[in-house]
């Protein structure tokens, strides 16, 4: 039987390593590649999709049509097994688990974005890792317009008008130019909104945008974004964010209810089920790309940290978390692999960069390329055409090109597909005084306070309000059970707060089919009734049962 | 101040009002326009979508790009006040509501699809009302593809390869004939499916296809589609549906994952909130659009029930629920809202239709225009022609025609695009006998039954087996809780069931976030691991908690 090369990961990385293996051993080795889902994202390309000059299906390309004569496999992986050389998957939304085995073991598993550290971030900021990310935020953005095109209130226009990106490296630069543009050529649609009204930030922590390009380049695109009307706060962190506003380092508080976090890489969490020595969270390989103390197992791209020198220790002696070097990897990790099969000796990775590119949105870019600079127009089409070479497939390239062209022409479509209201149980963040609903707000569900503590504020009989403060644990907007529709009371912050929301429609769902669940509620329910009816004195209604709605 | 026209819905009907309104009466009266998108939905483009032979934003246009002159506002509408004049909206993702005053209200609030009286129809089909429902159709089959090219179960094979329409109505049709060019076209992606596992099949109730059309068109299209490898069973209803089955009226049950529902138009309920006449649940209007016995209420559309002769009572005495009526009906909607404001006498609505087109896919069509039969290629380029003619906006026209040409040319893209496993709690049926979950599954969340008997079969700690009957109210699967992530026992369905499904992940927020279901679960999860540590006699077990997983 021919030996058995498994490729856990489909981006960059695994892509060609699959691509470069079969090139160099088809015939010689069974090759199979396991990947989340059935595409390969070109993920450089996600900013133009959340800006819609080009389409979801433009910045992806079937795996199985990249790769003929390999395997490839749609599952997600559960386990690692290194003693016994197999791999334990589940297949789309299959609950069987499946068993794969094998003898040569490449992980390609490259990062993820981790957002804990910041509180808020998670539950409340976009991400651009895949092609859904950018469709999302493509139709949140065209949502905040239409919102601020027809509301009343000042201070809300405000924050809908706010869009803010965190992180100035290459994915939060392109993004908030492509973001700028979308918005710019929206706005003819929008006669409520004036172009000054707009405001489009991006906070980054380092003392410079771009980190990646040289000084000079940097400091062009920092001007040009700047020209253009993006507000860049630099040596600024994020330290908590709302579905209203983000909370920066130094302090300072400002309302958005965009924001995309272009920040928080870190390593996948399945490497660290591996077990397999690791520096860093990330694979510890060897100059070869082997993990160190393993004869079977390779990883590469950004889930190995790969010295390019013997004795390396500076951040750049190891290769750096790019395509571009993804890609060589790639190429030297086939050659060991049939080098290791034949039986001679293994060549270590090394590899000087040829430059970089970067996007700035509005026809602009920043390049350097063998040692030359350019800036504007002719480094934007020199982003576009080095992409357009790289984009796999006639039919893609094509359609990307006419995309493209059709793009400069004719206007831009602010069409905003929606994806249903999302269902089930979600975590909302507010900052200290910040409204949770109020009285004659639309009853949309059922809340349930983690941290924090906030103040209900219920108008009893009498016409005297009955005051509550709630903690952790305590419950509130339960009346949707009673299905008035509309709140019939206030609830605020009193701190910096954490809750968990249940929607209406899932919450009745719940209450209806779960016994338990329901003994509890209607019994709560007749309590606060009663309660408010009687309408009880301060005293007393402290001693009521935590939650109403 | 001008008299304000205030208009509830931008499909075909609204959005020609609104047209023709402006047209015949721009700076006389205010316009306004109120939809929950902000774009108009090219809805018989939808199949195409889910083809992937045009992208999404191709079948849809926003409002404001087609309605100059006409205030749009994106908002879902929560009540009409007819006493008052008011109607009160809630405007994006808001919670705080808006009441908007007219003189006159035009109601063309379209159908909505209740797939209630079919159970399991709703909560396991597709429908195809709007560009989501196309998006995720395509996703769906692909994602059925790549799991059938992966799975050793013959059985799981053969329902996974098996795509189910019901109802044979244009729709019906279109999706049909469609969804089996998108699967032939992609199977050369898929080694190891034959194209004869392939089974499309479409369910219709009525004794031949296409209704609409004339009998020899229709059994034109018939042989066609049969000849295309598409299974038609007529006289056939639908008794229930699964996740893997559909159980006919005949009570034949065949296996299959995809279901497409092109049946159940219902209407509106908002409409049935709104105080006026209504006549079979559609607003009850004089030839001339009026409502009966108002003065400043009209309706078109498929909403309302317009009479085209003054005694009708048969169905082809009323104008049939189809674009090309919509136009029209606009169209005398604001000839009679100009003569009512300038106090003249008001026409009666009076029309025959044109003709009647439908494309079977795979460059096939069927077509009866002034009188003429067209079949074959001349009639699908034809309907081409036609849609595209009527397509708003000269960029989406260059777009499609592109999309259109390139996709004649180009192999179709298979990449899927997951929308993420949505959260949530939703609902599951299951038949008589099927398997819920068995040992070893992934637990993949926390299940309550709402109807029906379930048999759950744990382990014991002797070897023998405890065998537990469920019935409603009772629960299983909170194991997920304990995050082994492996199922210990096996459920099955004893009677047609349905249960509520909560998934892990949001299960474990919710029992974690609220004290009064976490006591309840820590103190059920306590006794059942006792139950079962001690390895009860059958008898003991009948009397042990229901619920386990």
């Amino acid at each position: 039987m021919k030996p058995r090369v498994l490729i856990l990961g489909g981006g960059f990385a695994g892509m060609f390593a699959a691509k470069e293996l079969h090139r160099s051993l088809a015939g010689q080795v069974e090759i199979e590649l396991i990947n989340e889902t059935n595409h390969f994202v070109f993920q450089p390309l996600l900013p133009e999709v959340a800006a819609g000059s080009i389409t979801t299906r433009d910045a992806i390309a079937p795996l199985r049509l990249l790769l003929p004569g390999v395997k490839v496999r749609q599952a997600s992986v559960f386990d690692v097994d290194v003693a016994s050389k197999t791999v334990t998957i589940f297949q789309g939304l299959q609950r069987r688990y499946t068993q794969v085995s094998y003898d040569h073991l490449v992980l390609a598993l490259g990062q993820v974005v981790d957002l804990s550290r910041f509180p808020g971030l998670s539950d409340h900021a976009f991400t651009m890792k895949n092609v859904s990310d950018a469709f999302r935020l493509r139709n949140h953005v065209i949502d905040k317009l239409e919102h601020a095109d027809i509301t009343q209130l000042p201070e809300v226009k405000k924050e809908l008008l706010t869009f803010t990106v965190i992180g100035a490296g290459f994915s939060g630069i392109e993004t908030v130019g492509e973001m700028k543009e979308l918005i710019d050529r929206s706005l003819k649609f929008y006669p409520n909104i004036d172009p000054s009204e707009i405001r489009v930030v991006v906070v980054e922590f380092a003392d410079r945008v771009l980190a990646e390009l040289p000084e000079s380049l940097a400091s062009y695109a920092h001007k040009l974004l700047e020209k253009r009307g993006i507000e860049i706060k630099l040596k600024t962190g994020v330290a908590r964010a709302t579905g209203t506003s983000v909370t920066t380092s130094d302090g300072e508080v400002f309302g958005t209810r965009t924001i995309v976090a272009t920040i928080g890489n870190a390593p996948s969490p399945l490497l660290q089920k591996v077990d397999i020595p690791k520096a860093h969270g990330r694979a510890d390989v060897e100059r070869t790309l082997r993990v160190r103390s393993t004869e079977n197992i390779w990883s590469l791209g950004d889930c190995a940290l790969i010295p390019m020198k013997d004795d390396a220790k500076d951040r750049k002696d190891f290769a750096p978390p790019t395509a571009q070097f993804a890609v060589r990897e790639a190429r030297l990790l086939a050659r060991n692999i049939k080098a290791t099969l034949e039986g001679s000796p293994l060549t270590p990775f090394d590899y000087k960069s040829k430059g970089a590119l970067a996007s700035l949105g509005g026809r602009r870019g920043v390049a350097e390329v063998f040692g030359m600079r350019l800036t504007g127009f002719s480094a934007w089409l020199l982003w576009r055409t080095y992409y357009l070479s790289f984009l796999p497939g006639f039919s893609t390239k094509l359609r990307v090109l006419l995309n493209w062209v059709s793009d400069s022409v004719l206007s831009r479509n602010t069409v905003q597909v929606k994806t249903q209201i999302q269902g089930g149980v979600s975590y909302v963040h507010y900052r200290a005084g910040d409204r949770i609903f109020e009285r004659g707000n639309r009853a949309d569900g059922f809340y349930t306070l983690v941290e924090g503590k906030v103040e209900q504020r219920i108008p009893g009989e009498d016409g005297k309000e009955i005051v509550r403060v709630l903690g952790p644990g305590d419950h509130f907007g339960e009346r949707v059970l009673l299905g008035s529709g509309l709140r019939t009371g206030t609830v605020r912050a009193l701190e910096d707060s954490k809750v968990l929301l249940l929607t209406a429609e899932d919450f009745l769902r719940l209450t209806d089919a779960f016994p338990a669940l329901k003994a509890y509620f209607d019994d709560h329910v007749t309590r606060l009734t009663a309660a408010t009816l009687k309408a009880p004195t301060p005293a007393a209604s402290a001693d009521a049962p935590a939650g109403n709605g």
